[in-house]
C-alpha cells in the first residue's frame, strides 16, 4: 500500500514525545517527514529513516513550509438562517437594544427565520460560513442547535450539521443546545420548557444526532437547577455535557460542569479562581471565546493566570454566532486570543488543537501530530508557528489535508 | 465601441446625487444598471433605460448582489521585508519592549531587513499582502516609504510600490515617509537626518516616485518643526502632505496639516477639539486606523462625535505595517472601526470609498458611483451593505472590476 510521505516539513506536532509542553515549543520538529497510511499518521522523524521503512511511497517536497495539526474549532453555533447586520447598523444607529428586541430584533430573530427556513435553505446559508473555516485550516468543528428550540427545528439544526461534516469530510461533532433561549411560546413557563427539551433530548440523541448536550447558564437564560436537570438526562444517555458559563455574571456554572465530569466550560469571563481550582480536579477544559469578548465589548477577562497556575487546559473559539460573533475566522480567534487575552501564541496553537481536541472529547485521536493519530493536516506557508497567531487578515494555508487526503478549500 | 452593462444590481453609490449624505444611506440605488465604457462609468440607473441607450451591450446579471466603489485604503506601509511575529511571541511570553529593542527589535529590525532585501525580495514579500487587498475588493492603495531611511532604500520601496501597481493593475499611490524613525548612523543628529531626509525627497520626486509627503510627528520621532522643515519642502514641489499625528499624545501634528492645506491627518486619538475645528476648516481628512488601536490596546478614543460635529471626513485604513498593524485586511478595519470606534457601517464604508478618495487626493475620481469617474467596482454577494461592516472574517466578494475590467483575485 502506498505510503504520502511529506518531507522537507517544519512539524508543530503538538505531542509531548516531542517535548511539547517541557521543553520544545511547539513540540517542534524542523526539516522533518511525515508519512501518512489509510487516513493515519504512521511515521513521524527524519526523512532519511523514512525513505529506508517505507518503499511504495508518493512524496510531497514541503519546501521548508509548516505542518500542523488540523484546526479545530471546538464552540460554534455555524448552522442558523436569516441576517442581522441590520441590527447591527441600528445600535451603531443610536437605537437601544430593548428596542431592538421589540421589533422583534435578538435571538429571536435568528429563531424565527431558522424555524422558517427548509433544510436547503438553512444548509446553504451554514454552507458559506463553513467554507470559510476550512478555508482556514479548520478540520473539526463543533456546531450546535439552539435557533429551532422546538423538536423539529431543532432536528433540522442537527441534521443540516450533520449533512456538512459528509459533505465537506470535515469532522462536526453536533451539540445540543435547546436550553439557549426560552422561545416565546413558553413565555413565563422556563420550568416546562426545560422538561420539555429534556424529552426532545432523548428522541434526538437516539436518532444519533446528538455528541453532546450544552446550555446557556446565566441571568438571562436558564439556571443551574434547569440545566442540571438537563445535564443529568445527558448522563443518563451517556453524553458529555458541556456549558455556556459565567459569561456575564458568575453563575457556578463551571463548578455544575465540573460535577457532571463534563467537557468544557465556555466563556468563563466572570468565572472565580475556585471554580478554576474545581475544573483543574475534572480536567475540564476552559473554552476562549474573544471575538465574542472583542464584539461585546467586555472589559472582564477570563482568569488566564489562574488557569495557568491551576494547569486548567485552555481551548480557543470562534463562537460563529450571528448576535455576538458574526466571525468565521480562527486565525482572528487566534489573534484575539493572544491580543486580548494575553495568551502565548502556543497557547493559542494548543487551544485550536490539542486543547480543542479534548474539549471535543476527541484528544486520543485528534489535536496532535502522532502516529496512530488521523491524519489531519494544515501546511502552512510561514517562517514560524507564531506567524498564525501575529498575521492578521492573512491566510498562509497551503493545504488542508483531511484523513490523508487533501481537500479542495 | 461595447458598453459593458451590470444589471439587476444594488448600488451603494456613496453620491450627492443619489441622495448620499442627505436622505438616502449609501446613495443606494436599488435594482439598477451601471454602464461601463473605456474604463470609466457612464451611466447609473434603471435597466430598461440603459437597454433603449446603448444597443451594443455585453451584459452581466448580477442576481441582486452589490455594487460598491471598490475599497480604498489610503494608509499602509505595505511594502516592508523581515518577520518580527518572533517578537509578537516574545512580548507575549512577558520579555519586555526594552530588551526586544536592544536585541534588534522593533522598526530597527524592519528597517535592517528591508535595506538588505533586493528589490525582488522585496517585491515578493509585499506581493502576498497585496494580493489580501485586492481579495478584499481593494482597487487603490496607498504605499509608504519608510524603513529604508536612507536614499537608495528609500527609492527602492518606492520602486517596489508602483511596480505592483502596474503589474496587479490597481492603482498605486506613493508617499515619502523618511521621516518615520531615525536611523542608527544618524543618533543623535536629528536635525542632520532631517536636513538629509529633504534633499531625498527632491531627488525622488524628480524621479517620479513620490505622490506625497508623511512623516511620524511624535515625541519618539520627530517634533512639529522637523516635520514643518519636510513640508516647506514638499510645497514646494507641489506635493501634498499628510501626518501620523496625535496617535501616542497631542504633539498638534493636526494643525500643522491644515496650516500646510494637508491632505489629512492619521490616527488622530489624542486630538484636541481645536484642531479638529482647524482640520474642518481646511477641510482636512481624519484617517482612522482601528487595528493598530486593537493591537496596541489604546484606550484612548478619537474625537468621533467632534469630527461629526464639525464635519471633518472620516476615513478607514488598515495601516498595514509589521509593527503595529501586521493586518491586510480592509474588511476587519471596517469592522473594527464600528465595533471598536461606533462609527456607523455607512460611515466606515465611507471611509474606504469616498473619504478615502479624498485622502488621497483622487475624490474627483475615484470613491463614488458616478458618471464620468473610473470604473473601480466591487461587487458583493450580501444583502445589504452593512453586511460588509457586520461580517467577521467572512469575505463576500464577487469580483473587483478595476477599470472596467474584472480583476482575477
Ligand atoms: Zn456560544
Ligand atoms: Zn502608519
Amino acid at each position: 500500500m502506498t505510503t504520502q510521505l511529506y518531507y522537507n516539513v517544519n512539524l508543530a506536532t503538538m505531542n509531548d514525545e516531542f517535548g511539547y509542553g517541557s521543553d520544545t515549543p511547539y513540540g517542534a520538529l524542523r526539516q522533518a517527514a511525515i508519512a501518512i497510511q489509510d487516513g493515519k499518521i504512521i511515521y513521524i522523524g527524519d526523512y532519511d529513516t523514512a525513505l529506508a521503512q517505507f518503499t511504495d511511497t508518493k512524496r510531497t517536497d514541503c519546501q521548508g513550509k509548516w505542518i500542523t495539526p488540523a484546526l479545530m474549532d471546538c464552540h460554534t453555533h455555524l448552522v442558523y438562517a436569516g441576517n442581522r447586520s441590520h441590527e447591527f447598523e441600528m445600535r451603531l444607529n443610536g437605537v437601544d437594544y430593548a428596542t431592538i428586541a421589540k421589533n422583534g430584533g435578538g435571538i429571536l430573530s435568528t429563531v424565527n427565520a431558522t424555524r422558517q427556513a427548509s433544510f436547503d435553505e438553512l444548509y446553504q446559508a451554514s454552507k458559506q460560513r463553513l467554507q470559510a473555516f476550512i478555508a482556514q485550516g479548520v478540520g473539526t468543528i463543533e456546531i450546535k442547535s439552539g435557533y429551532g428550540l422546538d423538536l423539529d427545528s431543532e432536528r433540522k439544526m442537527l441534521q443540516v450539521a450533520k449533512q456538512l461534516g459528509q459533505d465537506f469530510g470535515i469532522t462536526v461533532k453536533k451539540t445540543y443546545l435547546a436550553l439557549h433561549a426560552l422561545p416565546p411560546e413558553y413565555q413565563g413557563r422556563a420550568d416546562d420548557y426545560v422538561e420539555q427539551a429534556c424529552q426532545w433530548l432523548k428522541t434526538l440523541a437516539n436518532e444519533g444526532l446528538v455528541d453532546a448536550v450544552d446550555a446557556f447558564c446565566e441571568h438571562i437564560a436558564f439556571s443551574t437547577e434547569q440545566v442540571a436537570k438537563l445535564f443529568a438526562v445527558a448522563t443518563e444517555l451517556g453524553l458529555p455535557v458541556k456549558l455556556h458559563a459565567e459569561q456575564l455574571s458568575d453563575m457556578g456554572g463551571a463548578e455544575l460542569v465540573a460535577q457532571f465530569d463534563g467537557l468544557s466550560a465556555d466563556h468563563i469571563e466572570y468565572l472565580n479562581d475556585d471554580n478554576v481550582a474545581k475544573m483543574a480536579q475534572k480536567n475540564v477544559v476552559g473554552v476562549l471565546l474573544p471575538t465574542a469578548f472583542y464584539v461585546l465589548k467586555e472589559t472582564k477577562l477570563p482568569p488566564i493566570a489562574k488557569m495557568r497556575e491551576c494547569g486548567v487546559n485552555m481551548a480557543v473559539s470562534t463562537d460563529c454566532n450571528p448576535g455576538t460573533s458574526p466571525s468565521a475566522s480562527i486565525l482572528l480567534a487566534i489573534n484575539m486570543a493572544c491580543t486580548l487575552f494575553g495568551l502565548t501564541p502556543e497557547e493559542a496553537l494548543s487551544g485550536t488543537t490539542r486543547h480543542a481536541a479534548q474539549a471535543l472529547g476527541l484528544q486520543d485521536r485528534k489535536g496532535q501530530l502522532k502516529v496512530g493519530y488521523d491524519a489531519d493536516l494544515a501546511l502552512w506557508d510561514i517562517e514560524r508557528p507564531a506567524d498564525l497567531a501575529y498575521l492578521i487578515g492573512q491566510n498562509r494555508l497551503d493545504k488542508l489535508i483531511l484523513s490523508g487526503k487533501p481537500t479542495n478549500h
